[in-house]
């Protein structure tokens, strides 16, 4: 530690990890092969200011030896659902490292289904299909452990029962009002769980379902309202769920103008832009 | 044209269009809504030559103008198939720029399933699923039209009945032979028809299925084989299919070395890998 | 609100805001134009549970207005450096939105270098170079303002003068020690300034040059060690930047293993690896 | 081979090879090191037909080899341009693979610049730039090679003295005709090399810098025309060049309309848009 201008300089934050560890787990005991696609990070905190501020490594685990054991933990504790995987490694590297304080997980589990031949899933071919599942587990020393899951890139879109409207409006509104328009967006939606030995893949499809359910079943009159519907719905349903935060991209649908060559359009030609787009975000929870 | 070292300059080559228009179409008419969501790409060929050697416009449509033809067109013309859509798109064009030869039109399809609430799917709302339908028509001045159909971003994976042995073996090779592995994949198809007035959509939803269905039927001795497979069950169930082009990406899984550490690995844990990667391409065809 | 499991569900956070406005401003009151290409980030925090829970939309500002704002305002606004129009931009939608309380707005500045002609910057033409600037702005009702500066996607690179030694050994540790490696990292950093009037593009420059100087000036026996020198560089050179925190992951290069064909490998011959990948955070700061 | 509605079903054309090999060669054989970081992908042509049609792998080569080999080769042929070495792989793999026909390899070198300390380049940190270098060399088992060279990812922008006007207007056409517009575009170019046995590198920068300054010399009336221009501009100053191919995405820049809020705006306030975008493509060469 230096000192600069009347004050010391200091670390006073750091963490380190191996990120995208890509590991594929094939069960294969019986005919019916599964498989799990996981990209998985490992992050700890802890007391690692001899390595930053003296070049000391002497208390560091190698993040190629956090690689190592992501695969090597997988074999005998990868037997479930990746929350309890999570759960395995936190506490593993809790010990493994010496300084190490606090220790977070994040996992990312592709889909793949079975292909479907003459009506019925494969043994052992699949294909991948859209969206992700995410779950992150932190632990820390004193024994306190949380369980995070969520859902990403899962593209929704209705083409009515939403609309924009009533809106404040000042000197540099144009948008037109609106009762009917394409609402699209692509859901990300983490949730805490309220304890960790929970049957963490039945919840996960039960909020996913729920999450879409909620998404068809009302006049969205703005993202905003759709996504505390949701949110809403998913606490209703789960009492293991505590809290959920939501961020959705207003992926916008505007009418092409087709007014200027004779052509009326009803709400039927749109042009999908990438950008710019509204981002709505928010979190709800039960009041303790 | 100039000359340079004794020979003349000019251009031997060109083309220009439209690429990436962002089209939707909602098919409203019933309760039950229908989505069409494409990406259009539009190519021109033509005598070009005055605008680029002179700076002479006047023979060139906008390529703004190709947006708003492709929206406008959409209206009337877009009421079945992309294929279908694609060929009026085409006799347009050609009728359009008065030093045109050639038109081409590239059109990707993405997927929506309705959402499923209470065991059916919903009316106006929709989830985005995996992979592409790819459509190319080309056309030109004689009246030739040529229809074109494809798939993308399909990725599959089997977790055994693929192999890799009796390879030949130099002094770089290090591989070892395996008769079990993971085989992966992401598939590139594309095929021609023999005609333009086809079942569009039922020809696309039944070779996609046919090289799912042929990836999970066979021991598989190499990429190559498997490949040449598909396209062979594409050729010999579908008349209407004159030639089949994949690219196939060998998205390799590794047995991660475990015995390091004193465990088994009995083809359980795999390491997943971006790069490098096997590229294997093939065309089959009938033999006229 | 509802009630569900015996507690009340309620809306604990939210946000909205327009993300990826892509704003290019041409200064063109000379014959030698200027060139800022920005995406820009608007977002409001406050009291939206209206929005939220009842679906009126009457003190919401439409994410539309958000970019015709940020475009209506560059024009005399954006004059001097992006901090400096995050704060013009930051004050505007506190005033603008009835229940806003805090804005936040980030930019991001693509560099664009003059062309070279016959040993000169040419006037009005220019290429892209590597690298991003950002730019966060946040200010609340109170009149509290921040400014914080960033790179982004700066990649560097040593050949020599980097180790890794002396780390922690376990049972899953097979990594060989080195005292020559090569260390590659995409530096992310972002810093707070002390205060709201400062010198922000000599600043930013400024702090660039000392992390990429003190990337080359030591024999770096870490990651971490080469991220706090730098962090310690840039405090003990600029008394305005108050603290300074780091993201860099560790583009693993790795020696390919040539001994198998009789070939020595001296550090020349390197496998560069996208995944997986150390990650390396930390954050400098002053003790108050 | 099978046959099929009257037809002989067979494989028409197949090719493998290894794509994204990451090769990073250092020089160090003084204390001012030298980086090379390429991405290298090989492909083979030929009889494979036995592989496709009999899972007989006997004749073929794996693609492992093929990335051993790329690696084991750079030591000593990989010793001054990227051209040189393209022809050391293809003579390689056509002795190595016994029904290898036709071989090409493609190498993508990114540029890394000394980073500047006290105004000098370091000896062994750089940092990376933008754009890419390509190279692609092809032989076939007669001797003959031919050695193409590229440019990828280079962005170029000019303000002003750029426009378009006097195209062709049909029913669809909206866009007003312009005399001053920003031009930009990230140009793609690939060119033919007159022999093998050149100076791969001088000619490289030579052809690059010839491109950028022709695209800053002239009122450009059209993409077409800066296209041909440049294209022919490099042809007038190297025989050495045979023929050069451009694809030119017009990158749209749209000034914002800011009369709405009764603000001038003139050319200064553009919105950068990624889609949809023209696409210009054209090749120039000598006639024969």
């Amino acid at each position: 530690m230096t000192e600069a201008f009347g004050a010391e300089i200091f670390l006073s934050h750091s963490n380190y990890g191996k990120s995208e560890v890509r590991l594929v787990k094939v069960k294969r005991d019986t005919q019916r092969h599964e498989i799990q696609d996981l990209d998985i990070s490992v992050t700890l905190e802890g007391d690692f200011d001899a390595a930053h501020t003296k070049g000391d490594n002497s208390q560091l685990l190698a993040t190629d030896t956090m690689r190592n054991t992501v695969y090597a933990l997988a074999k005998d504790n990868l037997t479930g659902s990746i929350e309890g995987f999570g759960l395995a490694l936190v506490d593993h590297f809790l010990e493994a490292g010496p300084t190490v304080k606090r220790v977070s997980i994040e996992i990312t589990a592709f889909p793949w289904h079975r292909i479907e031949v003459d009506g019925r899933g494969h043994d052992h071919s699949f294909v991948r299909g859209a969206g992700e599942r995410k779950a992150k587990v932190t632990g820390d020393e004193s024994g306190d452990r949380r369980v995070e899951a969520g859902i990403d890139d899962l593209t929704v879109l209705k083409t009515t029962d939403s609309g924009w409207e009533g809106f404040l409006r000042d000197e540099y509104t144009t948008l037109p009002e609106t009762d009917d328009r394409i609402l699209a967006t692509v859901v990300t939606a983490n949730w805490a769980y309220s304890g960790t030995d929970l049957d963490f893949d039945g919840l996960w499809s039960g909020v996913r379902d729920q999450i879409l359910t909620t998404f068809t079943d009302h006049y969205s009159p703005s993202a905003q309202n759709t996504l505390y519907r949701m949110g809403e719905a998913v606490l209703e349903s789960y009492a293991e769920v505590e809290k959920i935060q939501f961020s959705l991209p207003n992926k916008h649908h505007i009418p092409y103008d087709l007014d200027r060559f004779g052509i009326d359009n009803n709400n039927e030609i749109f042009h999908a832009t990438r950008e710019p787009y509204g981002l709505i975000e928010g979190t709800i929870e039960r009041r303790p």
